[in-house]
């Protein structure tokens, strides 16, 4: 069992729903594990965005409970259940948060604790709430625009200057962190984050949490392509990819861009 | 009935749901009104958001129906169901829209169609989008913070601000809209918009949209104010006051600031 918050993504190349993995997962906030500090899910739907968060449990949220009832189809995903470490328990505190930069939305989610964290936020981006979570996300934005301008970077510039913030943020304490732009998925490991690609010949997946199974091949096509990225993995039956520390992989497409 | 959007916003001095007024308003969504395009609603609740937004029809959405059933309380909440006239039917189109500044959240919604409004937008804040609603609420945010930097203005100074830069917008078409900072909520008229106040002692009222009444004495207490603004009057015996065009109200604690 893991102190603190989890994360749970997915990029996929065509949009998918993410019903049998956030089953598992918000299993996790207040019934098989001890993140009940509120919780929240960001879908990007082309350029917009569907934005929830709550901060009652997640077994316990009518919302939670109709997201696991109403496929929602996305390419990237990001969600996150909450153990209060910094900042109180209440909605302007709850993962992910969403900013606009460059005229696309971004959505960003973090487990871990941030110390003697307190840079400047004297730009276009200041927090709402009172966590270290959203004081790196704003950091963050605020630190792409002083780069790139009004310009937004091509994938390579991005990438390059995402890890390089993520090392300066990451010598603060615990930055395991996913950030999306719609397009792309950024996913920093300092700690713990494991990842899977399902793809053809899909097979059955058991999740670990619930009592629940699912054949994928019945419900895919031989071309998709869908990477989930977790704290914990999700599944008994198949092989995830654990993260190095230090590590940040950029999904697009459903696959890890190497 | 109306061509175009419709708005509703409710302001009130403790936190209200907004059941009762959100089933008469989403059944215009499609069925005894025109607007199938997409609808939204945010709850402040504290300084964080509850944000839905949805390209379906509000009669044929299972979120609009966990929110007719959810009784999320807010003391400002600005819903909208969309006729397109501007920008496809897509989910970054839909309102309210919502942005960061000053530390705070603000949501906007907009009835009406703006003509030649394309003024620059080179500081902060970008269309996701592609409607003329979204431009409009960028660029009052952008005026905002050029006049005031990053120190936030006292309640006057911010009305005085919004009052000027929404006759400007308004002198390029229909400009109905609301605005929260989760402290007040603006309301601009130029053609339609209507508002009541509800307060001790309460009386029932009477949905014209739907066979549904509430005694609002029996779900109150002698303490609360609630502000209903909307495009037309949601129900058929009480005395709704008509915005004069060109006027713009803030309404605080459940009533016009005089």
């Amino acid at each position: 069992m893991k102190i603190m918050c989890q994360l749970l993504g997915m990029n996929c190349n065509v949009p998918t729903d993410i019903v049998f993995s956030f089953t598992g997962f918000v299993t996790r906030g207040g019934r098989t594990d001890v993140h009940a500090d509120g919780w929240g899910i960001a879908f990007f739907e082309g350029a917009g965005v569907r934005h929830f968060v709550d901060y009652e449990a997640a077994v316990a949220s009518p919302i939670a409970d109709l997201i696991k009832r109403y496929p929602i189809k996305s390419k990237n995903v990001i969600a996150h259940i909450r153990k209060a470490t910094q900042g109180r328990i209440a909605l302007e505190n709850c993962h992910p948060f969403m900013r606009e930069l460059w005229g696309r939305y971004w959505v960003f989610a973090h487990n871990g604790d941030l110390k003697d964290f307190a840079p400047p936020l004297n730009d276009a981006f200041h927090c709402v709430g009172n966590t270290d979570s959203e004081w790196a996300f704003c950091y963050l934005l605020q630190e792409l625009r002083r780069r790139f301008g009004d310009t937004p970077p091509d994938l390579s510039a991005l990438t390059a200057a995402l890890r390089e913030l993520c090392g300066v943020i990451a010598a603060h304490g615990t930055f395991n962190m996913m950030l999306s732009d719609g397009a792309a998925l950024f996913a920093h490991c300092s700690t713990d984050l494991h990842y899977i690609v399902r793809q053809y010949p899909f097979a059955t997946a058991k999740l670990s949490d619930e009592d629940l199974s699912v054949d994928f091949s019945e419900v895919t096509t031989p071309n998709d392509k869908v990477a989930i990225i977790v704290t914990s993995p999700l599944t008994t039956n198949e092989t995830w990819n654990r993260f190095a520390s230090g590590e940040l992989k950029v999904f697009i497409d459903g696959a890890p861009v190497v």
